[in-house]
């Protein structure tokens, strides 16, 4: 972990995510605790060690006593009930979030009037299961994290952020809320939908067809193993992002339909698709290192090196916000 | 490797699928050759102690003297001068082939007149890779291998093609050629379509998108690594049967698309998509036993077997045909 006195954290839901992060804060030396709606969840988290309850304004009342930074790792349907919480018993505490979308929940959080320390987040992270007995520690580690650098963000609440994403082994992507939500839209969005899709497809073949299915049809379905609920949460906050590259999916796929049906040709598509999965496999990250927060134009530099596949990999004394 | 003096085997083409066979093969006890057109192909395979030559006439008269069983390892487009080849130098020999789609291979086989000891086949097994450097005796290892049950069909033949098969360490499931068409248009060639398209519309999203990028991206675009020529010969001579899947995927996805655009809604996609996958992770095969080439209605009876999970795992005694 780095220098800093600031290593109280509470979180906000201990499912996969919440409980993962509690877990590797704790690895990393922070002090943590937290809070889950489920009576079993708590029960779970408690065997393990850790300080988890049912008691929401006992968690939060603590928050506002150790101004620990605050991380709202609900699903979307789940965050109202949450903010309002925090608006009433820790409303001057810094406030995150790892939910999937992020428009949303900044919308969200200007309702309850909470926008001054709020920062968004998102851990690029996960598998199909869920609940405390899915957590891991490491599930964070060599992760991408967005961190929300929107006009008027506060470089305290940030630094916090930050240190707190690379403290769990992440790297720390700087991007604003509305860009976030269209790549994620089709880095994470379309690729649920495709899946779903795909496995509909597969099954209608009945027992041959997945009999006969190997490595492409596995990996093409994997995460149609997810919850639908949870699938659901991800993707409907979504919806305007993912409906823009859905339909540009589909006007691809038409055209790919007929070029294979004129001229049974599948040219266009399978060169364009081989160049952007080799473009992915060899994108390579690089390392922003002038990161000053509250530094005149430091949001807008963020976001520029973020755009061109900047990370933040550490914070160095000049990042140290008043 | 089963009794059987049958163990002489005639690749043509060692690629992964043709290299690897030759290596399974030799593993079990074949004694194997083959053919490959390239220079450096053949070179490869020599120097790694394997018979291959580029004298097709010479591989060629070996088999048609030790009553080889003639494996087509090239991909679509290459198989008819193969079977020119085999016309002229090997016409009563055993044969089969590893390529991808079935129909269009029978037809072809019929065109040279050699429908009589045709066996299809199709081992369900690859890599993104191609080549002898990536060829591996283990491919085939509990992996699904189709084999033909198409009316006609040689017991003989079909024997043979059977035990090299599970003698490669794979299960065979009996099918015919337009309904494994059918099938792989599910399971394999709309996975590549679907991944391609998928790649596409995450490169769109620039450094960004591609920096988010977790596991469902990387998972869900995975055979888009394939070299794009591979693909199309893989898809494209099954456009008939990969057409009529595409569009009820872009019907699915419409309709999809509909539901989330007038009520923000992926319910019905996500049900659907999670029972798929469901069925395809719970999905069972069960051991044909009964299997006696050459009885009454034994290909209809496979064929059925088949259809509903079925698959061969040995032969007995019982299965040796005159």
């Amino acid at each position: 972990m780095t220098a800093d006195n600031h290593t109280a954290l509470c979180v906000l839901g201990t499912g996969l995510i919440g409980g993962s992060l509690l877990r590797a804060a704790a690895a990393a030396g922070y002090t943590g605790w937290g809070y889950n709606r489920s009576a079993p969840g708590v029960a779970a988290a408690q065997e393990a060690g850790f300080d988890v309850s049912g008691d929401l304004p006992a968690v939060l009342g603590r928050a506002a006593e150790t101004d620990a930074l605050i991380v709202v790792a609900v699903p979307m349907p789940a965050v109202n009930p949450m903010l309002d919480a925090i608006a009433q018993y820790a409303p001057q505490c810094p406030l995150t979030d790892v939910v999937s979308v992020k428009s949303p929940v900044a919308a969200a959080v200007r309702r309850y009037g909470l926008q001054e320390r709020y920062v968004g987040g998102h851990p690029m992270a996960g598998t199909a299961e869920s609940g405390w007995q899915a957590t891991d520690p490491g599930l964070f580690r060599g992760a991408a994290w967005a961190v929300g650098v929107d006009p008027g963000t506060d470089p305290y609440a940030w630094t916090r952020v930050t240190r707190l994403a690379l403290d769990c082994g992440s790297v720390v992507v700087p991007v604003t809320a509305s860009e976030h939500d269209r790549a994620v839209a089709r880095i994470s969005h379309l690729p649920h939908v495709l899946a779903e899709a795909l496995a509909v497809a597969g099954a209608r073949g009945g027992d041959l067809a997945l009999g006969l299915a190997a490595g492409s049809f596995r990996d093409g379905t994997r995460v149609a193993a997810t919850a639908p609920g949870l699938v659901r949460a991800i993707c409907e906050p979504n919806s305007d992002a993912l409906l823009a590259v859905l339909d540009e999916t589909l006007t691809a796929l038409t055209e790919a339909r007929e070029a294979l049906s004129a001229q049974t040709s599948l040219d266009e598509l399978t060169a364009a698709g081989h160049a952007a999965r080799q473009r992915y496999e060899s994108a390579q990250r690089w390392e922003i290192t002038d990161t000053e927060p509250g530094a005149p134009g430091w949001l807008e530099k963020l976001r520029d090196a973020g755009r061109t596949g900047g990370v933040i990999t550490r914070l160095g004394t000049g990042a140290e916000p008043n």
